[in-house]
C-alpha cells in the first residue's frame, strides 16, 4: 500500500512536534511543509524529510492529509481550505477564534468526506484517558474542580498577542472546556466572573458550570499566576471516591471513607507520549486507513469554542449562559 | 490577680479541646462545666478540676467566661443567654444555623459590655495566619480556588444530622467563608450549583464568588468525596505568584516565573497548636484581661452565618445574591 | 472480674501518653503514679484519677503492672525491681543503655513469670504493621535503605544530654534498630561510620548491616540535619517492587514496571494510634489476660541494645562486627 | 572563524541527543556520524545534517572533535584512538569498564594537547548544580544518604547484558559515584554488600563510604526495585540543614529548626537542560574555542571507573577498600 502523504502548515513548536511523531510512523510520509518564516520551513524540511514549499497550497496538493498547525487566529481559513480541497485534516485547537468561524470550519468538515480530526491532545494523555476510564467504568462523578493557570503569558512572546491566540482562553484553557466534556458530557449552563490584571485582556477567570446531567463544576484559570505544580489539575468527587491529576504526570484516586491512595505516575513517558501527541497522530492515521470517524472530531472543536465564548460572554454580561 | 473563672456548657469533643488548652493556662481556672450527658461532665470535670454541674444556668453564675461548645444548633440560645449575664463568651462556630438566630447573637453581643468571640480557629492556625499575613504585606490577591470535602457524613454519627448541625454546610465548611471574608474581605455576590447524593439534605456544593475588591473566587464543598489529602486547600493567585494550603499542616508559596517554592510545614506541631486552638483561646483570655475587642467578634460570626444562608438561598433559588 | 491495676514510674511526656490511653481501657485501673518531679505526678494523679505516691516501691506495691517510663537511665534498675517483684511490666525503649545493663533486664525479666513488654510501639504502627505483613505475604525484601534524623538535640533539652538519654543512639535510632529485626530478621554483621558534630557525643552515624538471609541495608541517622519531612523513612526493595514508608503517616508500594504507586496513608488518624501508643498497651493488657507472651519481649529489647552498642563499637574501632 | 566540526561515533539514544543539542550550537557543524547499524547512522545523518560514514577513522579524519557514544564496552579503543589522533574528544561515561582500560585512556588524554571531556552529565543538571553551590558557598555537609534504584533491566533490552554495559554499575550508577566525589570531594574507603537477584550479575548494592574530609556516606543502588519516584536521590545532612533532590526535578533545601522548605523545581525544563545535556555540550564547545580545560577530565573519568571497580572488589573480598 502507498504511504499516506503529510503536509505540514506551520512548521513552529506544534508542527515539530507532529513532524517528529509522523516521522516515526511507518503509513507514513511527511512530504510538504510551509511557514510564513521560510527557514523554519527549511529546517523542518530538513530534519523530516519533507520538501519546503512556497505556499499552503502547494502543500494541500501535494499531500493527502494535512496538519493545520499556525497560529490559532489562522486555523479557520487553512483548516476550511484543506477540507474543501478534500483532504484529510488535522486541525490544532482551536479550531476556531470565535464563534462564526467555528461555524464555518463545521460545515466545512461535515461537507468533506474526508477525516476531519481536531488537536484535542490531552484526551489521549494516559492521565486524561485513564480518568476517563474510571469515571465511566467505576465512578459516577457528581461534581468537579478544576484549574489551569500559567506563570506568565510571556514565554513565547506570541502567548500574551490576542491577535495571535484569539484571547487567553483559547489559548491554553480551551484544552480544560473540551476536557470537562469529555469527561462530564455537555455543558448546560455558565456563569463567570473575570478581571484584567497583567495583560491587555481578560487574564484571570472564576467559572461555574452545571452539565446536563446535573454535574457541578468549578474551574479557575489565571494567565497571572505561577508555575506551581501542578498548575493543570482536574479534581473529581464521586461517592466516597476523589480523583485527582497532577498535570499529565499522574493520576490519584482515593477510594473508600480511608486514607488509600492509588497513583498511576506517566513519570517515565517521554512527553509526546505523556502529553498524547503520539497517541492522536497515531489515531489520525488509524481513521483515515480504516475510514472511521476521528476521536475529536469537528464537532467537538465546535463545542470547545462554543463554551469558550460563551465563557468571555458571562464574564461581560453577568448572565447565567444556557446552552 | 484572681484568676479568670471559666465554665464549659458541653462537654464533647471540642469543649474538651479547649478545656486541655485552659488548663494549661496560669490565668485561668476551669470552675464549672455540664453536659446534658452527666457521665461526660463528670469526666472533663475529673481531668480538668472543673466541678460538674446540673444546668448552664449553674455554669453561668460560676463563671466569669463561658465556653459555648454544644451541638451547634443548641449555640444561639445558651450564647445569647451568657452574654445577657454579663459574662465573657467564646461561643463556638456557628454561632447560629439561620440568620435570624445570627441577628438575635449579635444583638445580644452588642448589648453586652464583655468580651464575645466566635470560634473560627483557622484564623489562628499558623498556616492561615502566615497566608494572611503574605496577602496583608507582600502580595495582592486577585482570584482564589477553595475547596473542602469530606470522605463521610457518617463518623462522628451526629454529623450527618441536619437537626444537630444546622446542615452541612454549618458544620465545617462555615470555617471556609469565614476564611475568605478573613483573606479577601467582604464578599459582594454569589452564585451556587449544589445536589444532594448520600445524605437527606443538599450535600454538594460548587460556588462562584465574587468580593467587594474585584477578586473573584471559586469554591468547591463536597460531603460525598474521600479523605483525599488535602481534603482542604485555599490557593491564592498574585502577580507572578501562587500561595497554596495543604489543610492547616503547609503553606507554600510560589513566587516569579521559575519554579522556586518556599513551603512552612506545621508538622512538628500539636494538633491544638496547628488548628490554632491554643491560640484563639489565648487571645480570648488576652481580649478579657486587657479589656481589648476579640479577634473574631460576633459580627465575624454574623457575617460566615450570612453566607452560608446565602448559599443554601442561591442553590435553591437559582439567584446570584447580592450582599 | 477485676480490673488490672496499672501503676506509672515517670510521670512525662511518654508516661502520660500510656496513661491516657490505659484511662480509656475498660479493663484497667489506674491505681498509682510516681516521679521524682512531685509536681508532676500530682499533675497525671488528677487528671488520670491515680493516686500519686512517694517512690517507685509504693508504685510496685500498689499495682498488677508497672510501667516504667522514667528517663532512659533509669529503666534498668525499676524494671528489674518491678520483675524481681512478680509484677507485670511495660519497660519503655531502651530497656538499659548499656549490653550489661541490658543482660541484668533480660534475666529478670526471663526469671519472672509475669508479662515484660518492651516499649518498641513503632511496632504497632499501622504504617510499620502494614509494611511488615507485605513483607511476610507478599513480597521478599532484598535491600534496604532506612533513615533517621533530626532537626536538633535542644528540643527537648534533655535529649542532647547522654547522661539521660545513654547516647543519641539510645533515643531514637533504637526504634530503627529493632524495626530492622522486625522487618528483615536477625542481624549477621554491622560496619559503621560516624562523626561528632554539634554535641557532647558522636552523633551521626552511616551504617552498612548484612543479616542473616543475606538482605543487605544501609542506615543513616544525624542528631544534625533539619526536620524535613519525612525524617524517619524505610525503604525497601523487593523484586519489581519498592516500598517506602513516610514517618508514621504514609506507606507506599510501588509494584511492577510501570509507575503505579499504592499509598496508605494515616493522616486521620490520632497521633497514640498513628504511632502505635494504643496498640501496644492494649496488647500489653491482652497479654496479662490471655497470659500469653508479650508481643515485644525483653529478648527484643535485649537485641536492640546489642545492636546499638555494636554500632558505638563500630565506629570506635572501625572492625566490622558480627553476630 | 571557521565552525568546529563535530563527528559522532555510535549513533544511539545519546548520541541523537548530543547531535540536537549540536545542531543548535552555531558555532558547530556536524560533520560526520558513524554506528555500526548503518541504518541509524544514515537517519541520524538525515536529521543532523551531517554525513553518514562506514568507520570510526573516516569520522576522526572529518572531524576537529569526536563525540565517542557507542555501548560502554567500546569506549576505550575509540576514545584512545581519537586523543591518538589529536581530536578533541567527547566521551560518554564510563570512560572503560575496567581499571586498566581507564588508565589507558587516561594515559592518552594526557598526551594529547586536545580537549578530553567525560559525559558526566548530572554535574550540569540544574539540581545537581545548584546544590553544589550550596554546599561550596553555605552549608558544610557532614553526611549523605544517596540512592540510584531501577525498575528493571529489561529496557533497553542491553542494559542488562554485561558484556555491552560492563556491569549493572558501569551503566548508571557510575553517576552517583562521580556526583558524590563531586560534592564531597575524594572517597577514602569503602565498604559495601551485593547480591544478585534477577540479573545474571552482581545487581544489589549497599555501600558505606568515608571521604577524606571526614564525610561518610552510605549509598545504595538496586537493579530490581520499581521505578517509584525519586528513584535517584541524594540527600545531604549540615549543621541544622538538610537538603535533598528528587532525581532532577527538584531541589528540596530546609534550613533551621522549623519546618521551612525551600524547593526549585525543573519541571519546566526541556529534558536536555534539566539533565544537563545541553550545558555539557556546550561547555565542551567552550573548552575547545577558549583552549581551557574541561569541566569534567579524564582524570575525573578515571576516577569514577576507579570507584566502580573499588565497589566491585568491595563486595566480593569483604575487605575495607582504601584509597
Amino acid at each position: 500500500m502507498n504511504k499516506i502523504r503529510i503536509g505540514i502548515i506551520g512548521a513552529g513548536y506544534i508542527g515539530t512536534v507532529h513532524a517528529q511523531v509522523l516521522g516515526r510512523d511507518e503509513r507514513v510520509e511527511l512530504a510538504a511543509v510551509h511557514d510564513l518564516v521560510e527557514e523554519r520551513a527549511r529546517r523542518l524540511a530538513l530534519s523530516s524529510g519533507a520538501t519546503a514549499v512556497r505556499s499552503p497550497e502547494e502543500v494541500i496538493e501535494a499531500s493527502d492529509a494535512v496538519y493545520v498547525t499556525t497560529p490559532n487566529t489562522k486555523h479557520t481559513e487553512l483548516a476550511v481550505a484543506c477540507a474543501e480541497a478534500g483532504k484529510h485534516v488535522f486541525c490544532e485547537k482551536p479550531m476556531a477564534t470565535n464563534l462564526e468561524d467555528a461555524r464555518l470550519v463545521l460545515a466545512a468538515a461535515e461537507r468533506s468526506k474526508a477525516v476531519f480530526q481536531v488537536g484535542h491532545n490531552r484526551r489521549f494523555a494516559p492521565v486524561y484517558s485513564a480518568l476517563r476510564k474510571m469515571l465511566t467504568e467505576e465512578a459516577v462523578p457528581h461534581s468537579a474542580h478544576v484549574k489551569m493557570n500559567r506563570g506568565e503569558l510571556i514565554n513565547p512572546e506570541w502567548v500574551g498577542d490576542p491577535t495571535v491566540t484569539g484571547g487567553f482562553l483559547y489559548e491554553t484553557t480551551i484544552h480544560m472546556f473540551d476536557m470537562m466534556r469529555f469527561l462530564f458530557g455537555e455543558v448546560a449552563q455558565m456563569t463567570a466572573l473575570g478581571s484584567s490584571h497583567e495583560y491587555p485582556e481578560t487574564d484571570d477567570f472564576s467559572v461555574l458550570l452545571g452539565f446536563e446531567n446535573e454535574l457541578h463544576a468549578t474551574l479557575c484559570s489565571s494567565a497571572d499566576a505561577s508555575w506551581l505544580f501542578p498548575f493543570e489539575r482536574v479534581e473529581v468527587f464521586c461517592h466516597h471516591r476523589t480523583i485527582s491529576t497532577r498535570e499529565m504526570e499522574a493520576l490519584v484516586s482515593s477510594e473508600g471513607m480511608e486514607g488509600k491512595e492509588v497513583t498511576l505516575s506517566t513519570h517515565q513517558l517521554a512527553k509526546e507520549e505523556k502529553w498524547g501527541y503520539l497517541q492522536e497522530d497515531r489515531a489520525f492515521v488509524d481513521s483515515i486507513l480504516a475510514q472511521t470517524p476521528p476521536a475529536v472530531t469537528a464537532l467537538d472543536g465546535y463545542k470547545s469554542v462554543q463554551l469558550v465564548d460563551a465563557c468571555y460572554r458571562a464574564v461581560r454580561t453577568g448572565e447565567r449562559i444556557t446552552f
